[in-house]
Formats: C-alpha cells, structure tokens, sequence
C-alpha cells in the first residue's frame, strides 16, 4: 500500500467521520495505543462534568435512585451487544482481574470435585497470576499450561486434547495480548461442553475490535476490560458475563452487599440476588461508569462489521509492508501471517524494539507499545486510524531503523503500558 | 441548643469556611446523609476535567508513566495520616468488600491451621457477605458472631472473652453503620495479640470523622470506603491498610499484575512486589481516584481535632435535642448517650422512621437517611453542616410528626440508600 493508495482508502472510508468524536490535541501524533488505552472522546468530559454537578453535586445521595444503581446493568447490556450476550448476561464492575477471580473460583467450587484447570501460556500475565493466586485457597487446583509451540499461534489442537472430563474450567484470552491470535471459540467450547467443563474468556483485547459471538460458540462465562477498544479512559471499569444458563448454578464467592438480594434489609446473611446481580460485590464507582459510556457508545454507533473489517484491511496492509519495507530490516512478524485468526494488533519483533520504540516515540511522533523483551505492538483503532498513519508509521519506523537514530538511547528496559 | 446559640457557635466555628469549599446548588437543602455520600467539593469537577483533557487526552498512554501508576499508593499515604498509619502501609484500591475478602482471605491462609474468624452484630452486612463468601472457599472457617446486647453498643466485653488462641482474625466495623458506636480499638488489638489473632478493622464510618490511631493501637489490617466523610463520590474507591510488620508475611490471593514485581516484564509465575504493593490486583480507575483527590485534601487542610470537636458538639447538641423534645415525640435515642464511644451520626428510632424520611425529604427540605427497618439516621459532617442546620432539621423533625404530614406516605418500604 503507497500512501496516495492509504489516501484514496480513507477518503472512501465509511467509519472515517468518527474520527471527529474523538480529541486530538496533537494532530501530529500517529497512536497506535489504542489496544491499551483508547483515545477520549469528545462527548466524555462535558458527560462527566454533567455527572459531578447535576447528579452527585445536585441531587447528591438521591442520585442512587435515579439511576445510579442501574449502570452496572445498563452498561452491561451495552458491552453484551459486542459479544453476542443476551440481556442480563453481562455487567460492568471491578477489574477484569478481580472479576476472573470471582468467575473462576465460582466455576471451581460448582464444579468440584474437579481440579484441573487448562490454560495456554499465551494468555495475559495477570490471568495467570489470577489462577495461581486463587490456588492458594483451594490447594487441590491443577493449573495446566499448554504452551504454544511458536509464541504466536494460540495451540488449539493441544488444548482441546488437554480438555478431559477432569477439566473444571477452560480459560484463555480470546486475543492473545502479545501476537494477537484469536481463538476460534466454538470448537473449544464445545469440546469443553461435551465433557463437562466450563469455559472463562477473557476478551479484553476482543471486545469492540473483533467480533465474538459468546452465545453462539456455546461459551459459558467471560470477563474483559473496557479501556482499550472502547474508550472508557484509564483503568475504566472491567465487565464479566455469565451464561444465562450458570446463573443460578455459581455463587460468587466474593460476595457483596451490591449482590444482596434487598440489600437496604441490611439482612446478616447473604442471599444472592436472581440473575447476574450476584456477581457484583462491592459499591461501583459511578464516575468511572459516567467516564467509560461515551467510548462504548461510539463503538455501538459503528458496529463490529465495519470495525472488523476496516481492521482486517489495516492489518493486512502492515502485513504486506512488513513483507516489502520491514522484514528486510530485521523485524519479525511475529502475528498470525493469516489474517482471519489476527486481532486489531500487530506484534514486530525486532532485536533493538525497545530503543527503537524510544526513538519513534520521542523523535518521530509515532506512538505504538513495547511488550518485553523485544516486540513493538501496533495498535489498530479502526475507529480513529487512518490508513495513511499504517503507511507514515511503517515509513517512520524504516527511517529509524535506517537512520539508527535508536542507538542514542539506553537499552536499559522500563516497560511502557 | 436554640437557634440563637446554634447561629453564635456558628459565628466563631474556626471550620465554618470549608463550607465555601463545597457545591451548593439548593441553598434550602438541610444535607445530613454526607455519612453515606459527602458533598461535592468545588474542586473537584475542574479537576477531573483537567485530567480527562490533559492527561488521558493528550499524554494518552504515557500517563501511567507520568504519575497514574503512582495514585493508589500516593493517596494511600494521605488517608494514612488521617488514621495512624505510615508511609506505604496504605493503598487505594478496589471496593470495601473486595479489599475486605482480599485482607481476611490472606489473614486467613496465613493463619492456618487457626480456624476461627471474631466479628459482631453490628458489623456492616457487606462484611459478613464477605465472610461468609469467604467460607464456601475456606470451608474450616467457623464465624462467631458476638450480639451486642441493645443493638447500639458494641459487645467489648464479650468479643475480649471470645478472642482465643483458636482465633484466626478478629474483624469489626470500627464506627457502627447503625448506632454509630465507636470502639476503642486498643483493648481489643491488645487481647488479639496476647492470643496471636490478627485485627481487621472496617473504618468505613471512622475515616475522615472520628480519630483513628491504627499503629498506636496495635491495629494488624484495616479497611474503608472514601465516599462518605472524605467526599471522594458516589463508589468511590476503596483503601487498605496492612500494617508494616505483616507485609511480608500475608500473601494476597486475588493476585494480579498491579501487585507483580515488575509487572512490564510478563512473567507467567507471581511474584508479589515487596511492600503494600502485592495487595493490589488489576488496573485502577484513574478517573475515580482523580475524583477522589480533591475531598480528601479538604479533610486533610481542616484536620482531625478540629473536626472531632465540632462533631462532637453538634452530635452532642442532637442528643439534647432528643431528650428535650423529640423524646416526647415518641423518638427513641439509638446511638450511644456517651459522646466518646459515639461516631459522627446518630439514629433516631421511631416507630413511622420510614414515613417521617419521605416527609422530610419531599416537604422539609431535609435529607437525612433511613436505615431499615425504623431508623433516622441523621449524619454530621463537620466540613459543611452548620449549628443551626442541627436545630433547624430537628425543628423540622418536630413539625413532620405533630402535624402528622408522614401520614399521606406509604408504608411499603424502598430504602434510600
């Protein structure tokens, strides 16, 4: 792709008015970050501000009843638009690793005597430490590890295989947040359904850039986080999701006064509440919820067919200048080659990624992420990436190289986010 | 207390200025709820919006390197001074509920093969969830429940004889969310650590309100909620403390990647950061805690002495207005007669609790709360209620009952929060 060809793509482009939506104080910047935190939306701050005068300043404790109460379940219900859920199936709270936490001891103690839990080790770090923390507290857990054989590809034979009927839970993220592999999910769903196990998706780099269909594929229980490809600002609130069928067999093992059946009784025993409300624990933050529901509006407004499959077109083109410009250079393409099991990132490997990513950062207006040890991650945002930013930032990013305008800086790693 | 001598104590109040520091869209508005919501801060609105714009919009990602990751601990060590701790034994993080189950489930692990968990009656519902959440994982778990002979004043006594050398940990809402007794933490810590029990103290309703010396007092683990006296919003986010000596000893077991050592390195085993830093789990709301901020400086700038001493006469002046003229009224007094072991709100039983709430919301311009199944709470926050805000709500208070204008309500129950 040259850049008059990027340019004739964006001028057709049917998603490129949204990028009025959103803020761009540098319009010089080219971010490709948006797979970590996505950008603010226009209609974000004046929300917020309406928020904190008219509501909390206003109407002050009242505000619970007039409709603060109902977010975790209104936004919920929006996010299950995303991910093939049907109402009631999904809510927003806590951190995507407090919710697996809740998700995953839930699944472990209905589905005792069980043990065995199976992983891949391409899921995200955190989901790991998740696991192995909850082990502590139940010591019999088994945590498999299925490991990939090339660090990209997700093993989808070996985990199906791995999945027997000692399984209690399959759980993996549904894209892999260092190549972004994406599970096809059906088949490992219905290979855990088949033997009785339960399957927990993190969709955190899925949700809003590639389409997911959880009650289709036959999925039981998800959890995933709001602040990438929707927007909702940093650290947003995390939404899980459970499969109506589940929700009156799991108990939610942090339990809570938000899960309470009538919780104004202020009863000392605790009595789940029907439905998903059972899976909230503690009080939500409401200007974390006020903050994330513009961002997610916008992705509603475009819809996943357009994103996606903008995405794929953007994908596939810095797929092709990595062939032509980038592989010559030393990078490694180190994503899915076939882009129907590529998610809304790409990985570069490269020895010298870390000074590299500096340079572009600091020298050439191009922001993409570092993932230790040796990988430059290119968010795509089909909703605010043009196609001629993929074509500058590859061209930047061969200047750098070329220049070795890296060598100035330490190779003394201090990760970026 | 007359209206003249409230208007005279109002005159000389050396915190009457701090009200000018907060929203007050309704001038009519008697606001006595700010012990389940505090009122907005003026600064806090321009504040979120400076970050909204300034930093997740134009510095982006780079924020977390540009003093988000910083946030939980650095308004940790502010909620610290105001409740004995040190430097970096507090951290901001999660809700109550979920830094509750966090801090009882690793008391509890560490505490093996000790079994027995200490709380009371008048303990905040939410805490006994968590504990109860807690015992479907750790099913040894015995939870004795101590009852508080009048339903206001905490069972000393008895709690003292129950802490035993079979005790795990010993948990208590430090301030009573009904009676507003408060208790003196120091005999119980001392007897806990006679007998090697751990303390875990909520300081929902004590922070920002009544003094708190968790270090001078033996306190082991604490935590507690920023949206009520410390005015940070509705849900605004929780903190814990764990007490220098244990830091290293309780292993947290929601672990995530906020409590990894170098969490940008990506290892797939936990490794937990030294220091408060491994009771944290996923990524934190920055928005909610740049909300948070400006409410609690405002505590910090009027300071502990001074807001117990006005407290104390206000409650006190509420006491006498009881015995005067709402005991006549057939108004029970259900927080403790002794200002010292009383907290910053007191209840008033009645038997039309219910329906005097909703005349004096909707026709009184008074918003106090109502606590299942027959209590007034009326809540003192000394940053903004003024002396004669006592007199006049409770001059109200005597107006809705004589004229009986309760009488129009319906009984059917729909708690305010």
């Amino acid at each position: 792709m040259t850049r008059d060809e990027a340019g004739t793509l964006d001028a057709k482009d049917p998603l490129s008015h949204f990028r009025s939506r959103f803020h761009f104080p540098d319009r010089n910047l080219i971010y490709l970050d948006g797979n970590s935190l996505g950008r603010l939306p226009i209609n974000t701050a004046p929300e917020v501000d309406r928020h904190l005068n008219d509501e909390w300043g206003d109407r002050l404790i009242r505000g619970w009843n007039e409709g603060w109460m109902e977010l975790p379940f209104r936004l919920g219900d929006k996010i299950g638009q995303l991910i093939g859920a049907q109402s009631g199936e999904t809510v927003v709270a806590d951190s995507t690793s407090v919710n697996l936490f809740k998700l995953a001891a839930a699944a472990c103690l209905t589905q005792r005597p069980r043990t065995k839990i199976v992983t891949d080790d391409l899921n995200f770090p955190s989901d790991h430490y998740v696991l192995q923390g909850l082990k502590t507290l139940l010591p019999s857990l088994e945590i498999v590890v299925i490991r990939s054989s090339d660090g990209v590809h997700g093993p989808v034979e070996e985990l199906v295989s791995a999945i027997d009927d000692q399984t209690a839970v399959v759980t993996l993220s549904h894209t892999v947040f260092k190549s972004g592999f994406v599970y096809d999910m059906a088949p490992i769903n219905r290979r855990a359904r088949q033997v009785g196990a339960l399957t927990l998706w993190d969709l955190s780099h899925s949700v809003g850039s590639v389409p997911v269909n959880l009650g289709d594929t036959g999925a039981d229980l998800a959890v995933g986080c709001t602040y990438k490809y929707l927007n909702g600002g940093p650290g947003s609130p995390a939404f899980l999701y459970v499969n109506d069928h589940h929700q009156r067999l799991l108990a939610n093992p942090v339990s809570g006064w938000m899960g309470q059946t009538r919780p104004f009784d202020f009863e000392l025993t605790y009595q789940g509440a029907p439905g998903i409300t059972h899976f909230l624990t503690g009080t939500p933050s409401v200007v974390a919820l006020k903050t994330l529901e513009p961002g997610l509006d916008v992705v509603l407004e475009a819809g996943m067919p357009a994103l996606r499959s903008k995405s794929l077109v953007q994908t596939e083109a810095l797929r092709t200048l990595w062939e032509n410009r980038l592989q010559g250079l030393g990078f490694a393409f180190n994503s899915p080659q076939d882009a129907e099991c590529r998610g809304s990132h790409v990985s570069l490997g490269h020895a010298e990624a870390y000074r590299i990513d500096l340079a572009l950062i600091n020298e050439m207006g191009v922001l993409p992420d570092f993932r230790a040890p040796d990988n430059i991650r290119i968010g795509i945002a089909p909703l605010y990436t043009r196609h001629v930013d993929v074509v500058d930032a590859v061209d930047r990013l061969c200047t750098v190289v070329e220049s070795k305008a890296y060598e100035k800086y330490s190779r003394t790693a201090d990760g970026v986010t």
